[in-house]
This record gives C-alpha cells, sequence and structure tokens, in this order.
C-alpha cells in the first residue's frame, strides 16, 4: 500500500506574492482583431523577473476584472515604456478600465477548458460540459490564435458525431444574449451561401410580414461575396441600428432587414469565424452551430434554410445535401427550433444583378411587379415566403405560395417593405434611376449556342474585383442565364467599376475566365431539387 | 461539345495598375515572435483602397525582394502615420531594407502550399513535393499563426504514415543550413526528453571527443523544464558562440557543448515549435522529424537516441517504445543517418542534482571520479559514449563501454571537459564552492517506507518555480532515490531558491504534492530496459 507523501518542510517563508498592481495602463492604438494582446517592454522588470515565455499566455488584472491576453514583446519605448503595460484594442475593451489605471500581470492559470482541448486535439469525443467550457472560453476571449485554430481544425473533417454538433450548438447559444419577442412564432429565412444575387429576404421578410408573422431579420454584410443582405439593404435603408431602435421597428411592422452587428449574439461564433475564413474551414458541423446558434440567439421559434446545390454550390450533390439536412434536422430538433430546409437550384446565379445596387434594383422590381424584374428571384421569393407562412397555424399546408403571391401582386409586399425602409430610415433608392458605376464594359460570346454553365465564383469575383460591395454601384449585370441561346458577339454580361483600376482588375479575370460556358442544350446540368 | 467562353470585351483600360512603391518603411519595435506583421494606419490610403481584410496577409515588396505578412490595422498615428508601413521586427529583418525605404504592399498570393495546407487539414495523405513546399513557406515565413496551427493539429493524432514523416524530415533538412565537417565519422547523442537532471550529454562528449571521435554538439536552452543542456553548460563556459568559433574550437578539441541558435539549422523547426508547444503537441512525427532533421542539419552522421520510459517519463510503456524506435530507424533509414536507439530507465531524475549549478556540480563530480558524484549518471552516460565509441570501425561491438569507462577513470575525459571549457571561455566554476541559491527548504517523508515512485514532472515543476534555469543556482538536490528505505523525518531532497516569492511558489507546489510516493519494496515499478 503506497501513500502519497505530503510534505513536512522546514518553516515557510515570508507569505506570498500576490501579483502587485504596478503597471500604468496604456491602450496601443492596434487592432489585433478578436486576440487579447498585451505589450510589455523587453526591459520592464515584471517581464523580466516573470521569465514570460514569448508568446505566452497572461493574464491582466485590475479593479476586481481579469482578462487573459498573448505577449508582444516590446522593444521601443514609444510604444510601451518600462513602467507600462500595453494592451491591444479589444483587449483595452474588455478590461474596461482607463489608461494610467495600474494594473497587475501574472502567469496565466490555462483557460479551464485547455484539457478539453487537448482531447479534441487528440481526436477524442467531448460531452456537453466539455463544448461548454470550451465555448465560454472562447466567448471570453480566453484563447489565443493558435488555440482557436487548433480546435477548429481538430473539429474539421466530420470530426464531430450529431450529438457533439449539437452540443457545440447550445454551448454557444449559451455563451451570448439571446432574443425574446415575446410571441410563439418568430420566423426567419437563412441561406447557406454561395450563390451571387441571392436576395430572396429582402422579398420574404416584407411578404410574410404583411401577412403578419413576426420576421426580425438580422443579416451580415459580406465577407468573400459581392454583397450580403446587409450591404444591398443598405442601398434602401439605414441597417446598423441600435437595439432598442429596431424592437421598436419590429414591433411596429412586424420585421426589419438590418445588420446583425449590434445585437452581440453568438460571440463565440465571431471570433471561430475569424480563423475559419482564413483557412477557407467549412465543415458541416461548424456550419450547422453557427447557422443554428445564430438564429436561436435571435430569438426564432421557426426557420426555413436555403439549401442551393450544383457544380459550383457550396453544396456540390444531392447526397451530400441530404446529409447535411440530416444534420440540420437533428440539431434543430434537439434545440427545439423549427426548421425546415429546402434544397433549391443553385447551378447559377439568381437575378440578374450581382452587387448591392443591382441587387436592390432586382428587389424593388419585384415589389412593383414591374415586367423587368427576373423572374427567377420573384419565383424563389414566393415560394421561400410561402413556406415560412405555412408555420402560421392557420394556413393549411400547400396554401403559403398562393398567399405569398396575392401578397406580392396586390402591393401589400411593397408597401410593407417602404414602411420598414421609412423607420429604418430611407436612403432615397429609386430603381428607375439607380446610380451604377460610371465605367463598364461588356463580356460577349464568342461563338453560338446554348448557355451551359455559369461559375458562381468567377462571377463573384468579377464583382468583387469590380469594387463590391464597398462601391455600392459596382458589380454583374447578366444578360443571358442557363439554358438560353446566344449568338456570336451577345452580351452575356456587364460589369460596372467606379475605378478604373477596379475595372481593369475585373477585365483582367473576365479576360482569363467569363464564367460562363457556351455549349449545346444538352450539356446544361440538371439538378433534381424541390425549387 | 462546350467551350468554356473566353472574353472579347469592350476595348481594355489603361495598362494595369501596378503596386506602388509609395509607403515609407518603419520598423516597429514589437517582437511577433516568428510571424511577420505589418502595421497600416486605418486612415492609410492604401488600406482604405484595397480594401485588406483584417488579418489579411499582405505581400511587403521592396528592393526585388518579397516578403508575406499579417496585417494589424493601427489607430495611433505615432505607431505608424498615414503615410507610413511598419514591420515586426522579424519582417522588418527579413526584408532587409533600412527604415525610411519605400515600399509597396498589394494582396498577397497565398503561398504556394496553401491547396496542400488544405488538403492535410481535410485528412489527405501528402506526397514529397508538397511537404517540400510548405516547409519551404513555413521557413520563409509565409505561413500566418493560424496556418502553422491548422498544419501540426492537421499532423497530429499519427495522421502521418511513416513515409510521410520522411517527407517531412527530409523538407525540414532542405529549408535550412546543412553542415559538412568533411569526416566520415562525426557522431551525437540526443536524448526525447522528458527526464530532469539527465545531463549525460556533458559527459559523453569529452569521452568519445577524447576517443577521438568528432561530436560537435549543439544543444537548446530550456523551454519547459528546469534546464537545458545548453542553461547545464554555461555554468561552465559561455555557450553563445559564432558559428566560426565553434568550429575551429572542434577542429581543436574533436567536440564542442554549445548553444545551436546561432546555426540557423532547420528553422523551420524553430517555426513549428513555437505553435506545438502552446498546445502541448509532441506527436510521434513531429517529434522524429524535429529531432532527426536537426542532427542530420548539424552534420551527424551517427547518432545515439536516448528514449527513456517510465510512469512519469513522455513515453510510458514498452510497446509505445518500441513503434516509436521503428518510426525513427525507419526515417534515419531513409535519410542515411545511421541511428542506435537505446531504451533507458526513465523512472525518476537521472543523478542527485536539478538545476543548472547543482546539475554542472554532478557533471564535474562525475569527471573528477569524485566519491560524491552519483553513479546513475555515471553509469548512463558510460553506456551511452560506449554506444558512440563503438560506431568507430576500430572498436569490436561490446568493447565501447570498457574504453569509455577507461577515459574517464583515467581522468582524460576531465582534461579533455577542461580544454572545451577553456576553448568556449571558461567562467571559471568550481564545484566544491557552488554557488546554490541562498534559500533554502527541505522536504521530509512523512513516514517510514521504501521509495517507490518519483514524479519527474513534479519535481521538474518545482524546480522551476524555485527559478531554474534562470536563476542559475536554484532548483532541487535529491537525496533518496527509488527503492531507498526511508524513516519518518528523513530528508528526501532540498529545494534551492534566490528569492524569497521562487522559493514561497515552490513550496506551496511542494506541500501540495512533493511527487514522492512512500510505500513497500513490492511497489517499486518495474522497467525491463537495456540500462
Amino acid at each position: 500500500m503506497t501513500s502519497t507523501d505530503t510534505a513536512q518542510s522546514a518553516p515557510p517563508a515570508n507569505g506570498n506574492r500576490a501579483a502587485a498592481a504596478n503597471l500604468s495602463l496604456r491602450r496601443v492604438g492596434i487592432d489585433t482583431w478578436r486576440e487579447n494582446v498585451v505589450y510589455l517592454n523587453r526591459d520592464c522588470e515584471a517581464y523580466r523577473a516573470e521569465g514570460f515565455q514569448a508568446l505566452a499566455k497572461v493574464e491582466i488584472r485590475a479593479n476586481g476584472k481579469r482578462i487573459l491576453a498573448t505577449l508582444n514583446v516590446v522593444d521601443d519605448a514609444s510604444i510601451v515604456a518600462c513602467h507600462e503595460l500595453g494592451l491591444s484594442e479589444d483587449a483595452f475593451a474588455q478590461l474596461g478600465v482607463p489608461d494610467g489605471y495600474l494594473v497587475a500581470i501574472a502567469q496565466a492559470e490555462p483557460p479551464e477548458s485547455m484539457a478539453a482541448l487537448f482531447r479534441k486535439i487528440d481526436g477524442e469525443r467531448l460531452n456537453r460540459e466539455e463544448y461548454h467550457a470550451i465555448v465560454r472560453d472562447i466567448a471570453g476571449r480566453r484563447y489565443s490564435k493558435i488555440e482557436l485554430t487548433a480546435f477548429v481544425v481538430a473539429c474539421n473533417r466530420g470530426e464531430l458525431d450529431r450529438e457533439e454538433v449539437f452540443f457545440l450548438t447550445d454551448a454557444m447559444v449559451a455563451s451570448g444574449r439571446r432574443l425574446d419577442w415575446h410571441e410563439p412564432l418568430v420566423v426567419d429565412k437563412h441561406c447557406i451561401g454561395g450563390i451571387p444575387g441571392n436576395r430572396t429576404s429582402m422579398l420574404v421578410v416584407p411578404i410574410v410580414a404583411a401577412h403578419g408573422l413576426l420576421c426580425p431579420k438580422t443579416s451580415s454584410r459580406a465577407i468573400t461575396s459581392p454583397a450580403g443582405t446587409a450591404d444591398t439593404m443598405e442601398v434602401l435603408a439605414q441597417v446598423e441600428l441600435p437595439f432598442d431602435k429596431l424592437a421598436e421597428i419590429v414591433r411596429e411592422n412586424r420585421g426589419c432587414l438590418a445588420w446583425g452587428g449590434t445585437a452581440d449574439l453568438s460571440p463565440a461564433d465571431d471570433v471561430l469565424i475569424s480563423v475559419e475564413r482564413p483557412l477557407s474551414i467549412d465543415s458541416p458541423g461548424q456550419m450547422v452551430a453557427s447557422i443554428l446558434s445564430k438564429k436561436i440567439a435571435a430569438g426564432s421559434t421557426h426557420l426555413v434554410l436555403d439549401m442551393p446545390i450544383g457544380p459550383t454550390a457550396k453544396v456540390r450533390s444531392m447526397p451530400e445535401a441530404q446529409r447535411l439536412r440530416r444534420l440540420f434536422e437533428y440539431v434543430a430538433h434537439r434545440m427545439h427550433l423549427s426548421l425546415d430546409v429546402v434544397i433549391t437550384d443553385g447551378r447559377q446565379p439568381i437575378g440578374n444583378g450581382i452587387g448591392p445596387v443591382l441587387e436592390a434594383r432586382d428587389v424593388m422590381r419585384v415589389l412593383e411587379n414591374d415586367p423587368r424584374a427576373p423572374n427567377d428571384l420573384r419565383q424563389k421569393a414566393l415560394r421561400l415566403a410561402g413556406r415560412l407562412i405555412e408555420s402560421d397555424p392557420d394556413v393549411r399546408g400547400g396554401d403559403g405560395f398562393g398567399i405569398a403571391r396575392d401578397i406580392l401582386d396586390s402591393g401589400r409586399a411593397l408597401a410593407r417593405m417602404n414602411a420598414i425602409i421609412t423607420a429604418q430610415g430611407s436612403n432615397g433608392f429609386d430603381h428607375n434611376h439607380a446610380k451604377l458605376g460610371a465605367i463598364t464594359f461588356d463580356v460577349l460570346a464568342t461563338r453560338a449556342g446554348v448557355v451551359a454553365g455559369i461559375d458562381n465564383f468567377q462571377i463573384a469575383r468579377i464583382a468583387r474585383l469590380a469594387g463590391a460591395p464597398k462601391v455600392q454601384g459596382a458589380g454583374v449585370e447578366l444578360f443571358r442565364k442557363l439554358g438560353e441561346t446566344v449568338a456570336a458577339g451577345d452580351p452575356l454580361y456587364r460589369v460596372y467599376a467606379e475605378f478604373p483600376a477596379d475595372q481593369a482588375f475585373a477585365q483582367q479575370a473576365a479576360t482569363k475566365a467569363t464564367g460562363y460556358t457556351i455549349g449545346s442544350a444538352d450539356d446544361v446540368p440538371h439538378v433534381f431539387v424541390e425549387f
């Protein structure tokens, strides 16, 4: 029998060394993007005494508050002097005390979830508590970029089983605000992305709000695409509104179309995206957790999820779409969210315009029942709106489309949109006098035939090079869609730019590859989807 | 039949926008530790025009040279003004032009190996060219911390088969300098680590050098342990020597014991370690690649690798050790390195002292054949030296130990060590008057019995808290080893510290857990090892 020997040492020394608050806080005007960084001068007594490793995780304490930060050593006393402790913008904001405040620094205890992180790196399955611990630490900015990346990569490649995805989603909802609209039915629509011009939300919201359903839609700005819903809506109205104002607008109009950044929902999601994006990581588990956690945090009870498939969409095949759909449905079920996944046609962009003004023009034309409105955008929006309307217990299954169409044809959707625009703050857009980029060039067909392929990625890329979404009037206007016949020399699309440099880059890309494939009618790919 | 339509556009615009060299370079005194960071002011024209993402990878060009760097946006014009471009220390050094030079910035083309990195993140097997491309980009500082971490985690968990480990090792050797000593036999010894006090190198080198073998040993400083070979040697002599001086010392004395940092061998290894360490990642593949690439780059032809096993060693069991040995042997074979892996007793620290001065004292006592010299250190060093001596074609298998013992007993090893110490620059150490930390406390046995377990981790931790290796005279001196009988109240070990705070932290840890387990003779674990 063994006993682990506990110490009976010589008399103890004079007390513990408490971390002395002896460094003057200095805000360092560097944006390190969602990672807390602390700057210490190499000759600083605290740095030398503690023997911090480069990139060590340290703990900064002030006024009863603690934050973790990664250490960068500074050799320039004008940035941080020997008696000072510098914090990057995010870290300074998180600590919440002013410049000059005396703060303490100490070796950091590793975040609580470190052991769980290491287990996941080793390929182990984690339990509910471990996901909650990890996400709490991520949302609390206690993970360095290195630890974040390790977590994201370890979760990649189908390493999460469906229950783990549920744990992760649940943890992400728990990590931030969760809105409660105090109504039994709060509907929302989301698309997994990847299809340019797919601005159905801006039609679905006024339609279902006019029907009477609560649809408080918050959206993001584009990160890699030529326009996000928030960018396109911003052509019509203000989108960055304080949360109280949004809540008021929703109460009065049953809907809104705003930027989601002010509500701070799912903060862990934003931090995770900052490392997923550079690595182009978009694994099913993380996609499900990201999308569902944001929608649940926003207070949705019923969600319609648009999942386009096609050769240049995010999801390439029906079997892949079915797997992803089942994962979404499982997690939504565990989270008590009513979810309807609709697999749609992702073979080409939706609508004619790609870029904020061009897309806003398409949307307003549909709402006004203008003959120039793109019919594919109209039809898709009606079908999605119809599905959402069918979450109303008073509506029979199958009737949704007709109700949505009536709302649109009658002008009630337009009226509701105008009310929302006015409430958010109109930007005075007139689709008949849309301000488009002054420098244009057309891309022409080099041979006769049938449009057999349109590369979503390439078209989106060209639109971005042309300046979208930063330049609102920049983008691409498609003249021909899949299956249409063209003659040699027919214009396929027009590129709008504001600056010669943007136009040159876009032209360069379009010359390398237009994104269009001309062939015969047999070459047009088929997808068997709902719509 | 389809043809992808190439553009026939309207007349091209006025030329391309070449990246104009229009920003004044400014060295920013921030050490971002092996990651290139570029600092741009948020109001800077180039930043706004390019629409860089936060943390974007950008390319900086000057004087025909290009580097990649991660973007941090700055809000403080005193750090970087609007017409300036700031670079962190490493990046500034890599670009190699002075302050004030006009440089250009552009979106970075992703590093050549990005596609291979993404494939590895997806769990694919990579080929030889892909490993070379990745390691070239790592050594060239073209990977951000995020990409580095993704690579390391994706390679973790036995994801690399043995041939991939060879590819990685080969690529790491190709990425840096490779020394050539112009002799057919260049011997070296390495330990995989994890055992405090295991300073056999400082005995093996003088012994085999006295025999006549070339043994140019470079070592690292401790990162997480209480002393690295370089730290302990530094008690005796200077270790940070310019490479030319080292080469001269080796030529004259057949050996040296220096710090490896000046030679810039295997640069990719140092970069990888900067992310592996915070994540405690030490997978077999990466361990083999790291150790063998460094030894091969250092010009070794024959290597003896010490692999201790035990309940608190890095490798816990014989089957695990055998797997690791086979991996080392396979890669060494492919790299044409003669390798002898020796599985040794890792149940407890080697020698009596842990910490630079205490270990240096042990080493000098062994060399002087002092009766107080720890016998386990002496025996282990002789066996390892014997193995190395047997790489000499004139020595028969089995004779090595005897030759080594004669060299030691006769004082020739001591003479050679003193010559090396003088050549590197003596620090005047006298083991009879070793300067140890003035503040001590003893840890006593609380019950009678047999020492049945010594926790390597805990003892190392206590020695570090006491101040080792930064405080040379700090550390732990063991009085009792495994299998020895103790009475209640007998001192097990003594802790030396220089500063009260260090002593307090060490005492706190020792009180929580001494690291010693007292039981009966049956409780002592057995390992069946070579020695």
